[in-house]
């Protein structure tokens, strides 16, 4: 939550080192293996826990990483999280004593995964850091708030839930939301700049009130429902705070410009200053100042990676020669590597230890070992090259002149021309009325066809290749995945729904809407295909998806933030506005059951839907205020009901959720594509790849990036036909460069040029106090 | 327009060089320096005209660039631009013959003006040039829709003015609409990759409601008018099409939502690709490409003002030693500077020799010379520093002690403080009510109190410096000019304002509208101030008061591309919607006087007064339409007036205006903010300030730059009060360093880091063809 949280998130002065005789070369026990592997996986993932090297500690941090402990500590948050589901006013009413005992639980779950977490950091730094106070007081603040809330059910007294704001701070404050922190952090360190802009644009918007207020008001016009325009100085700044965001454009000009055209300047000047200048240096501001402190962070994270792997290598490391450079052998260097990774093939290692080791010495220098840590996070891809089954199954036939002619078909362009084609008439066909026998009936022939054409690249692919192509290609095109596993899944999918929905239909005679629309919603994804035929489009679907964990993280951003106002908006609104069935004939659904609202504009456009009535419709309302269009109105019926100063909850989320978040996010978007625009322009390859280009282990590297799919299907073309390929070797390596297995590596990818790549000063001082990235707040 | 326009727009080869003897020192004639001020002058304003270099040509060419020529050339422009105004549908009707004289006029001045640039670059250039052959054709175009025009309305014919959209493209085609042209020409470079963007968003919006056709089009929903929802596919794209511009969110939603909570996942998942990400990415792609070309011709324009430098000196140079490298002399550099800028004080002239000549030799070489443009393009204040006339006049008097009490009181900062607490007071009394006679009243007594702060300024400080203080401060703060002249200005106009109306209130008891109103706006202009007493605001005001002029491009570019909408769309769409005044008991007054629009939005909301029946009335439509909010609504009432093809008029608009322009304009401001903010942080100066400083002429540089205010104060008290400074310098130069004379420089500030301040390359090579920046569109 806080940088001095992150602060004590340190990781132990070079313990291992000192265990280790300076001229020797003892053999290392499973615990020295043990305390290596973390510390690389820790840079790996970029943890900074400054945990236990004792033995035990170890085994237990080992634990506390496990994925099966993370996994539930996530389902347990969500658990915590969805009760608002069921809890009044409730979605699905539960008794209370169902989601006391649930949350109890949750609690539970949660002290016990802090009890771990303070068994496995020193005492006095558990203390220190302000994430964990901040658990343990939410924690006991939702204990004292559950008993205080029983005894006044208990007693039949009014009771408000309020410690349900604090459940997503949970989220932020376990120690794996990092990247949470880190954004919430950043937002923190770039508000004061956001502030003063902010102040500007209050002093701006309160002159032109001020004028308005002087130049209109008194001149007795009325707006459309003949109500005085312009008089009170309160109503006219709100109205000119809500034309900033165009929401009431050109209504509240209306009045006065159908007086005398002279005042459509006044306003035209107030748009182009406040909405287009003023909203523009918004932006900058915000993305100015994130993007500041962003790098920064990265470059702090870059440096404490770097430190941890040099701690992993004064533990493993060993003497080869009297008083010569500490190294790891490659022996240690397998073992460890399994530790870290037990899932890596042999293959695998070996191709990284050959471009660590690039000497074949036998053993590795500081520097090569520091950098094992990108070359883990590197996705390296293996690809063996095996015969098609039919071809070994029955040589003689699969060999034939037929069969070769049928594999060149399919594999030419034409064939790939032909299936656009068919999807596009297929679109056509989705278009039209499906009550037509015609065209119900043409959905089996779609169908057939694209079934028809999974089957014949069976034949033709080696199936194994052709399932687990994407894995293979997503790294030039991840569009790619769309015309293989993607695609058949659709289809599949779509043959099952269609003949089920089909047998319902020609049974009972009774049509399943669910499945009817199922089958729709796939016919209509069959369509992506067609995509990814234009390479243009390819490339920016591609950068989109790359850029899509980066993304999630502004997710849970924006989960949190939304929790925390759905939860107040509900005490504040529950059950003012209520919703009627559209056959409801009750006379109160003309103004959502609340007379406060007759004739308002909330009530005329049936907006009684957009309530605070429960966890659902608040979270829908929500988006509704941050797509801003109508926020006037939809805030005006919740004021009708309420009171007035209700306006501040729709500001004060106003200003949060469009100015700050949304801008933030717009920015992290633009400086996303600006990296893809310029590493695609340079093709600028991290020093990794190049060097492992240069072992010329990257074989078909060029061939591959110039045209993939053409290049794999000769390849496999030739296979088919049997001819030998003597230089090909058995074995081929493919880095998926260009997707970020973790979001900080996008981050580091981003920054990177600002980044000295041989910046290892950190390292020479393994004893060297580490600490995380700290800001003042100035 | 294009740039094939701008590639003949070139400068002859070294000629002037030829008519020089190698080792001689000949006396330059007037021609010579005639033409080597050309070349500076051309230089400073990045003027690329390929003139011709004989005496006549070039006297042709003084004349041609001579400020009167181009004031009246605008002013023409002006009035052909503001003949709309006349001609029907007018906003004061003319008869025809007058407009049609007026037009005749003007194109006969833009003729004249063309035929001058034609005698000025030679033959074969100026047809080469598709600006020149572009305004031909507008001419002639212009001429014989004119006449045929004439003819039809003698005849009482139908007809249509349809060469008035030509009309703004003079204002793009002139000589001097070069950042127009840029602007333009970059935006044409960005259009492919914008296409590709905009094609895969509009597949996505497609496929969107195709999916939504299929899930909602059969369940008999119905919309709040009762019409059936979503049935209708291409109703369907233009109605998501709107979500989008989110113009008609959460409207669009509520049927749905209303049936299903279900629903809003798919439109929340729409606005999120299609709002969020897409517009993110077109904001991502335009800013990109913008920068990108705007980026390469700044670099070819450097080059080409270098080159221009180059033969300027090529021109002047002479040799002091046989085989030396050339030369240009002290007394030759002073004849041109005073040819290139007459206004120009000795003293800064001696300034900027002697820091060209850093060594003191009497002459520069080529690197200096060629600096010289950028040194005059640096605005330097010389302030000559004298007492104040009173005590001149009145020593004793002024020098006494309660004089200089005074004098230290208004300076002090407590004065600041207490005049913006009176500023403060004074903007609560301007909120309340004026008919209150204590209120009416208290305005005397403010006004008594702003002119008191202004006598008592001019009282202790120098009156020329008082009121020429912002030209020697907004260098370095902008803001200032609120507190010193545009104060004093504000304060008279109203005091003379307030005298008027009670003057007139007194006499005959009536009260002007007009002059109330200017009273009260000056009143609230004047809380302006208090902006000024922030650092923090000033900082910010500075930045959007800088890139000021570059904003007014693009003001330019809204005006061309309004002005060529606003002509379509009167005629597609004068007089079918009517307003009739408020007071007007009109039945058709309900429905603008079109039965079409009965019941519709547009006539419920009372958008009558938003038609285009006149060009100021589609201004300021087209001003809201750009606005975006309601644009739906005020599209479908000129669809209700006309057909639905008119739908294609507003979303042309839309994708012009909205995604391209107020992006790139969006994308100018984010880029001067960021540029702005790195130079404050790193305090980058250029390297000729660097010089200037070296040779300690910036007295009082850091001085000022660390509390002007307090500074200068602190001169003009030393000197007020008679003390004499024996350390400071007669005259003290001031570099205006944060102002640009010309966009271009602010460009050129924007891409310096991009750019080698020492590439001469293209100077070594005088015969060298040099062609101005020129793109393939791929």
């Amino acid at each position: 939550m806080s940088e001095a949280a992150e602060r004590s998130e340190n990781i132990p002065a070079g313990k291992g080192k000192e265990g280790i005789p300076n001229g020797g070369n003892p053999e290392k026990s499973k615990e020295d293996f043990d305390l290596a592997s973390i510390y690389v996986s820790d840079a790996q993932y970029n943890r900074n826990i400054y945990f236990d090297t004792s033995p035990e500690a170890v085994r237990l941090y080992l634990r506390y990483n496990h994925w099966l402990a993370k996994v539930l500590l996530y389902f347990f948050i969500l658990v915590d999280l969805s009760l608002a589901l069921f809890e009044e006013p409730a979605v699905l009413p539960l008794p209370i004593w169902a989601t006391m005992l649930v949350e109890l639980l949750c609690l539970l779950v949660f002290t016990i995964r802090l009890a771990h977490y303070a068994k496995v950091i020193p005492r006095d730094k558990f203390w220190k850091d302000p994430k964990n106070i901040c658990i343990i007081v939410i924690l006991l603040l939702t204990l004292v708030d559950m008993i205080i809330y029983g005894a006044l059910k208990a007693t039949n007294c009014y009771g408000v839930r309020w410690s349900r704001v604090l459940r997503p701070l949970l989220l932020v404050n376990v120690t794996e939301g990092r990247q949470l922190r880190r954004a919430f952090r950043s937002i923190r360190n770039a508000l004061p700049q956001i502030f003063y802009v902010f102040l500007l644009f209050m002093f701006s918007l309160l002159m032109f009130s001020l004028m308005a207020l002087k130049l209109l008001g008194k001149r007795g016009l009325k707006t459309i429902d003949g109500a005085p325009y312009f008089t009170n100085y309160l109503e006219i700044v709100f109205d000119l705070y809500v034309l900033v965001t165009t929401a009431n454009s050109p209504d509240v000009m209306m009045p006065a410009y159908n007086s005398s055209f002279v005042f459509a300047i006044f306003f035209i000047l107030y748009i182009l200053i406040n909405t287009y200048i003023f909203m523009s240096v918004f932006l900058a501001v915000v993305y100015n100042n994130y993007k500041k402190y962003l790098k920064e962070e990265v470059r702090q994270l870059v440096r404490a990676k770097r430190h941890k792997m040099a701690r992993a290598f004064a533990v493993l490391q060993e003497h080869r020669e009297e008083g010569g450079q500490p190294v790891v052998s490659q022996a240690n260097w397998n073992q460890m590597v399994r530790l870290v990774q037990p899932d890596i093939s042999n293959a695998h290692r070996e191709l990284l230890w050959s471009v660590a080791d690039d000497k074949n010495q036998g053993y590795i220098g500081k520097v090569a070992f520091v950098q094992l840590v990108d070359l883990l996070n590197i996705e390296v891809i293996t690809l063996k090259s095996r015969p098609h089954p039919l071809q070994s199954a029955c040589p003689a036939l699969y060999l034939s002149a037929p069969s070769r002619l049928l594999c060149r078909l399919v594999q030419h362009r034409a064939f790939v021309i032909v299936y656009d084609l068919i999807i596009l008439v297929n679109a056509v066909f989705i278009g039209l009325d499906e009550e037509n026998p015609m065209v119900s009936n043409s959905e089996w022939v779609f169908l057939a066809l694209y079934l028809l054409e999974i089957l014949l690249k069976l034949y033709v692919f080696e199936p194994k290749a052709f399932f687990s192509r994407h894995s293979f290609w997503n790294c030039l095109s991840t569009a790619q995945i769309i015309s293989t596993r993607f695609d058949t899944i659709i289809v599949v999918s779509a043959l099952i729904a269609t003949i089920i929905n089909s047998a319902m239909k020609s049974t009972g005679g009774y049509t399943s809407r669910q499945i009817l629309d199922i089958v729709f919603i796939l016919r209509v994804l069959r369509l992506i295909r067609v995509v990814d035929s234009i390479k243009r489009f390819r490339a920016i679907i591609n950068t989109l998806i790359r850029i899509g964990p980066a993304i999630l993280t502004f997710g849970q951003l924006i989960i949190v933030v939304y929790y925390i106002f759905a939860m107040v908006g509900m005490e504040l609104f529950k059950g003012k506005v209520k919703f009627f069935e559209e056959d409801s004939t009750d006379p109160d659904k003309a103004f959502c059951g609340n007379t406060d609202l007759k004739g308002t504009a909330f009530a005329q456009l049936n907006y009684c839907k957009n309530n605070f009535n429960n966890v659902v419709s608040s979270f829908i309302l929500l988006v509704e205020l941050t797509v801003v269009n109508q926020w006037h109105v939809l805030s005006s019926g919740f004021v009708a009901v309420t009171h007035v100063s209700a306006r501040i909850f729709f500001i004060l989320f106003h200003i949060m959720v469009v100015i700050i978040i949304i801008n933030i996010f717009v920015a992290f978007v633009l400086e996303a594509f600006f990296v893809e625009y310029s590493v695609d322009k340079s093709d600028l390859q991290t020093s990794l790849e190049r060097k492992i280009e240069e072992l010329e282990l990257a074989v078909e590297q060029e061939k591959l990036e110039d045209n993939l799919v053409n290049a794999m299907e000769t390849i496999d073309n030739d296979q088919g036909a049997g001819q030998p390929v003597d230089n090909r070797p058995a074995l081929m390596f493919k880095i998926a460069s260009k997707r970020y297995r973790t979001v900080d590596a996008l981050l580091q990818r981003m920054f990177e040029a600002d980044l000295d790549p041989e910046d290892f000063a950190e390292n020479d001082d393994p004893d060297g106090n580490f600490a995380n990235p700290t800001f003042s707040s100035a």
